[in-house]
């Protein structure tokens, strides 16, 4: 029953990754579907912990979920140049409907008088339907969030991380001044931030993107980048100023309170399964999976141990009756009372799958009123084994909820000290170069001279990317410089990481 | 302010079902792509409402939820013959990736070496990772579920109740003997019963399809059918036997545990949008909108009645703190304060948007420590006037959970016994044929042959179909006779009516 070899970190950071994410359960590659997925119970699990929460932050900063059409037309798509041009290459596309059966082989039918793309995102079909819907400032401001699947085929793809269809949330605002709309990009990046710290654990730093990074048909996009175990930034949520240009595109306008028609003023923002894939990669090790106690879908296994048949009906009852009170307590709990494992090989399974707590119980622990908690990343003792803790049957909950809050932190606060441990300042070429050398990466801060010529070149060199400008605050103080690699004069250090 | 006029149901019953999803702000056809909708918030809420609760029961029979690929090769959909066929014409296909531009215009780039079908259902796909995951008797049952959008392009489309796109989810069970996979059938037909009557407030009659509409691929097909306001059927939720069909199509098999191998038994059930559509057409009137409470967005709205800003502030802000209270106690609680609209107008918009209860409160309640209540369907008081009910505002909450508990169940008997009313057993072919005369429509239980040729002739003579063979005790008593159109011998009657 023993799963495969997790590859360790340190071997092969790629290979490592496709290990945690099979022996943790969480997904697969779909092969016959080109870049797509399975999304696998215990992995449609911690997507549905992340949804729940996100969506009750949505709905807590005013937004309502709608549905609109997987297809949009190719007319409707191509309103706005700047945003097909953007997407084109990774369209998937309906040309025919029906099938037909000839010599025993099957093939499409009737080719449709327009084709239709599936959505890659939905501003296009949206700004369609926000110009039926908007028509006075008292329809203002619209804030509208869609669940929802997207397709862009790429050539390559890696489970959550990028794939060719992928479930995520894009939200999608309509405003009466330029001012409210960069409001609202701010506030769902900070929603986004909050989300990331407080339930993945998962420190990240908010910026704003350059404009070669910026999303098609935007006038700015900002971020959340997180770095990775292997010194790579992930970026794991973005929030888009478009300004007026889909209100201009799809002629969005509304009679303001003057009497006069404007365009509104919209925003994008979106995150999507990729979390997923950011949360396995921050958090686990070695020994695979590590997920935060507030993503777990399971927060507690019980392993009873016996050994006679008289102590196996003993100890499982007593699991039995502590989970039905954990469960009330509102956490996920399994009892493994299977009888064809012995419990090392199911603690070795458990700890796969991310189960923040193990608690084993014995004839003597049961004799004791006492069991054995062993956390998923647990401090180590004199002797370098992992420690124990005894708890008290009475009260159980108690503990376990100050354990798994505990354990929630410690995974904050460990990826966050890793993440100190590898950001650097850096104002020279040299030891940029050096930083980024073979498959080194780390988060630099780093002076640049705002150019697009100068931002590619650095990549060329590198593979180092603009993360972002991080908000003030959220790096090096602001100051001016001069570009690592061209000399010129820089207003401000970036934020520069090989990235996901 | 006023919204369009709603047709009156007497006068045309379907645009009166256009109106009153138009005027509830549920749903409009997207235009612009083929047969498909948008869903807008007050809809998707009611679907979310639906979700949550199907979801609950799903996982309380033991279902994990996953997600499968949208796009299925068409070599894959095609290894069950019976299944291809049935779905042929109905599919969307994606032949080609990328767009280009040249002169100014838009269109399609690479071929596909194979093309995908945007899934219709996914019985095939999901077949093919049963394939990869089920080995042993110990991997069974594997009790799946998805919630998905599928596309079925159709030729004549209805909001909620037939689009191109619809959302639902899809259940996909596998199982070790058909004696298990029955029980599953008739497991999850019976939790689609209980969601209807329980929080649909929808009767419906649980039977066996024929084989003329049995889902393609399927060796049984139960169904759960509702009646509509005009007499019409509809099919509220299907439960498939698949037997050992797509078993064998996928080579899905399982080492039993004497060591041989089996094809595993499968099932799958779904449910979707069209329930939203079911819910408009059972309870709405000639006013608009009415939901049942447990699937309101908004259970509670307050009207605060005013003449001077002073009483403004003060009917206000009792309102808001009611409101409050009642929002502690689960409630979705709405507070219409707007200057720009006279109460009449509010009461008229929240009518349409289906809001169970009003509650009205002016200077002279608030004085007296108490608020109006109406019910979107009230009483009537011997002049003819709809009742209103004078609540305390102390312990307003009581009041209103049983008035909502109430009104749920005021839903369901009314519903109910339309529904018997409407009910008839008909013995003669004359007086079946006038049951269907023109649009005339009831639940007929008849006599019918077993025929699919009988069947066919009935449709083409009356447009009505056999909605099911219903189970022992969901219609008259099991008992032979001789079939309506034919006179052929019958062991029992079946559930005929026209259908949406």
């Amino acid at each position: 029953m023993a799963g495969a070899r997790i590859t360790p970190r340190a071997q092969d950071y790629a290979q490592w990754y496709q290990d945690v994410v099979r022996e943790g359960g969480l997904a697969e590659a779909a092969e016959v579907v080109r870049g797509c997925m399975v999304i696998k119970p215990h992995g449609y699990a911690v997507w549905e912990k992340m949804q729940a929460d996100l969506d009750r932050r949505f709905k807590e900063t005013g937004h309502q979920n709608a549905y609109f059409p997987l297809l949009i037309p190719l007319s409707v798509l191509a309103k706005e140049a700047q945003h097909v041009e953007g997407f084109a290459m990774e369209c998937a596309v309906v040309t025919h409907s029906g099938l037909k059966a000839h010599d025993g082989k099957i093939s499409v039918k009737n080719e449709l008088e327009e084709p239709y793309v599936v959505r890659p995102t939905s501003e296009t079909i949206i700004g369609h339907f926000f110009k039926k819907w908007i028509d006075s400032y008292r329809d203002l401001p619209m804030l509208l969030n869609q669940w929802a699947n997207v397709m862009r085929w790429e050539l390559r793809t890696r489970l959550f991380l990028r794939t060719g269809e992928f479930l995520w949330q894009e939200g999608h605002t309509a405003h009466a001044t330029h001012a409210e709309a960069q409001e609202e990009v701010a506030r769902m990046l900070d929603v986004y931030r909050d989300f990331a710290h407080e339930v993945m654990a998962l420190p990240v730093i908010q910026g704003v993107k350059t404009e070669n990074e910026r999303f098609a048909g935007a006038v700015e996009t900002r971020c959340i980048e997180a770095l990775m175990q292997d010194g790579k930034a992930l970026q794991a949520g973005t929030s888009h100023d478009l300004g007026q240009n889909f209100g201009k595109a799809f002629d969005v306008t509304f009679q303001n309170q003057q009497g006069a028609r404007e365009h509104v003023w919209q925003t994008s923002w979106g995150v999507s399964t990729r979390l997923v894939g950011a949360v396995v990669m921050a958090h686990s090790d070695d020994d695979g999976l590590v997920l935060p106690p507030r993503l777990a879908p399971i927060h507690v296994v019980f392993v009873p141990i016996w050994k006679s048949d008289a102590e196996k009906a003993q100890v499982c009852e007593a699991a039995h009756k502590l989970a039905k009170e954990l469960r009330e307590d509102g956490l996920g709990v399994k009892v493994d009372d299977r009888d064809n494992l012995r419990p090392g090989d199911k603690y070795y399974e458990w700890e796969r799958k991310g189960v923040p707590l193990r608690i084993e119980l014995g004839p003597r622990d049961l004799a004791a009123g006492t069991v054995m908690a062993k956390r998923r990343i647990a401090p180590l003792d004199a002797n370098g084994k992992a420690v124990k803790e005894t708890l008290s049957m009475q009260d159980l909950g108690v503990a376990v909820g100050r354990i798994l809050d505990e354990f929630q932190r410690f995974l904050y606060e460990r990826a966050l000290a890793f993440r100190e441990a590898n950001t650097v300042v850096v104002d020279t070429w040299d030891e940029f170069v050096a930083v980024f050398k073979g498959e080194g990466s780390k988060f630099v801060h780093a002076h640049w001279d705002g150019t697009g010529a100068t931002e590619k070149a650095i990549k060329e060199a590198t593979k180092a990317t603009i993360r972002c400008l991080p908000y003030d605050g959220q790096g090096p103080a602001l100051e001016p410089g001069r570009c690592i690699k061209t000399g010129a004069p820089s207003a401000r250090r970036v934020l520069f990481a090989k990235n996901y």
